[in-house]
């Protein structure tokens, strides 16, 4: 049985392990796999974007832990949901949005389930770890608490469309400074040209290797959306973009 | 049956995964958990106060590996230890210090243990990660070698009391900005003062969220130290502080 | 069944998680250890260079994933290579160079081995993840596409001998700070001297402990290369030295 662990705790601090000791003393046989403890410092919804890329790729009846926590020990719930046969188990601000819609939602309130002692700075260790390892060791779902219809959900920004213009965001930016947007395949027009900090976009390339010495290119990214990517080279910084960035797609007819 | 690790090695080099192979060649069921390979390069005090924070979450019967180890290769021993249900192997310099207490210590001397080839520059290979996949195997800690009762202590800094006046000293910043100090609960009285760098911290919360915007805080954090914390920013860069600087409590009444 | 992975990835993207969720969804039962994943982004030399380093400390059986992959969604072929009673997966870039000499390597066709949809630009996800797992639940390496005898070899720089002059050069630098070379014990004659920016190296210490004050030496390190190295210092910072740099080994004799 599966627990992933997605955090913004980094791995230099003794918080993940002990989240594992704390699992491990419950469900002896959890395989744990980390999906990200770089989650940026409070970011809930770069944490939402992670998980909503990586927990499909799971088998199902996984148990997806997120601890991304920044009202810990406030009035904030702690929640379970299941959803598309997998469980998860976080805090509820806005972690788990793009799963709730075809979710059901609990309130976890059965302290049983708890440590005997939480604290209120770390409830990964206190409450999170503990639930998750009891619904990997087969917990019904219903046994945490009673089921809740307002779990507390944010909105990727959308593409803009208005006018036949097309605007764009940047959701996030990779390890290879492969600058990921919002847009879809479906958004990118046949003479599309992106412009950006006097780049000029205007390729859309199927791999990575297909892209020239220099040039920033389209391509469809792996998770589905629209990346801006360069050959073996960072086009993050060549645009000197960031994440938030938004930019216009605007077609070579219209500019006539 | 669960192994732990904590070194300083980083995680780029492939000094950890080594380890694992090592182990797995011996114990193909240990289940391997990481508590930090982030420790200060050769900072034996941070391994034991990291090791000290986590191990209790661990399930009894788990051994903790710890590597931090800049004596490799000289004089200084191999020891294994069992303390409260659970079992350390690590070199003897410190690395256990707040486990030695109520420990059975042990010299690793037995090197039908080892790995054929022992060098000099990687007992964690070739000695450490073999021992605690032999321990975590079932075999007696006895039988490492003998017996000992001198093995190498380190202490924490503890809190100064003179004249009714309590001095405090930073153990650790953690990725948070967190500044985990010496001080317990029982040392920040109810009208104290913290100055730190033109900072005065004057209130204990109980949660994060309870912090104001820009407001520097103390708050009994998840290890039982008193933090100097702020909500969703960094303390540490706030107060310009580091590990190791001191302080004083005041109190109001103190002050008039 | 053990799989190791080694990638230039990073752990801040889920990219690493999602191939395991892959794997797991595969192989239930696979141990999976990571070698690294801080390889230079797209620089197959250095992954040939760690996986070398560290394959043979794990048992016999187990299946090495390699993912570092500039030519992702080209031309380059996946392979699967049988070495030393090990399996490897990997794209066919040189990434597996130092154990092809010994390997019978395969040609990975089998697309039913894959994920249903294959994209361009993640093949650690769509290809190698779910042959890795295929090989370690038993599937015969044949199974995988036909034997090839051309998979692309790089060679780590060999030191230069001429004139009794022994050129060597810096294959890597590690965590600590030792520079790692591609020298060996035998290179090293008695009474050797290498400078470099300024410094002069004399002395072949046994084990880092040895080391004085500031003094920078050469240490067999435990790859079984001559590393320069400091005690409790980095080499590579006070040298000022990068990889890639080359140096020659000189005898006072024939300082003369």
């Amino acid at each position: 049985m599966i627990i992933t662990l997605t955090t913004d705790f980094g791995l230099s601090d003794p918080f993940v392990g002990i989240m594992k000791g704390v699992i491990l003393g419950i469900a002896a046989n959890a395989e744990l796999v980390d999906i990200s403890h770089d989650i940026r410092s409070y970011d809930t919804l770069e944490a939402a974007f992670i998980l909503e890329s990586a927990y499909r790729y799971f088998p199902k009846e996984t148990v997806h832990v997120v601890v991304v926590d920044p009202g810990v020990g406030s009035a904030r719930r702690p929640i379970a949901a299941a959803a598309n046969g997998h469980r998860f188990v976080a805090p509820d601000n806005g972690v788990l949005s793009f799963l709730l819609q075809n979710a059901t939602a609990y309130h976890i309130t059965n302290d049983r389930l708890f440590l005997k002692s939480v604290s209120r700075t770390f409830h990964g260790r206190d409450i999170f770890a503990p639930v998750a390892a009891q619904l990997g060791r087969g917990l019904p779902i219903e046994s945490v608490g009673p089921q809740i219809f307002d779990a507390y959900r944010k909105a990727l920004p959308l593409p803009r469309v208005d006018d036949g213009k097309i605007g764009g965001a940047v959701l996030t930016i990779d390890k290879f400074g492969n600058v990921i947007t919002n847009l879809r395949r479906e958004h990118i027009p046949p003479d599309f040209r992106i412009r950006m900090n006097g780049s000029s976009i205007t390729r859309l390339c199927a791999s990575f290797s297909e892209g020239k010495p220099g040039e920033v290119f389209a391509i469809e990214g792996s998770t589905g959306f629209i990346e801006l990517a360069m050959n073996q080279n960072s086009a993050a910084e060549r645009l000197k973009v960031e994440r938030g960035a938004e930019f216009e797609v605007e077609t070579s007819s219209a500019n006539q």
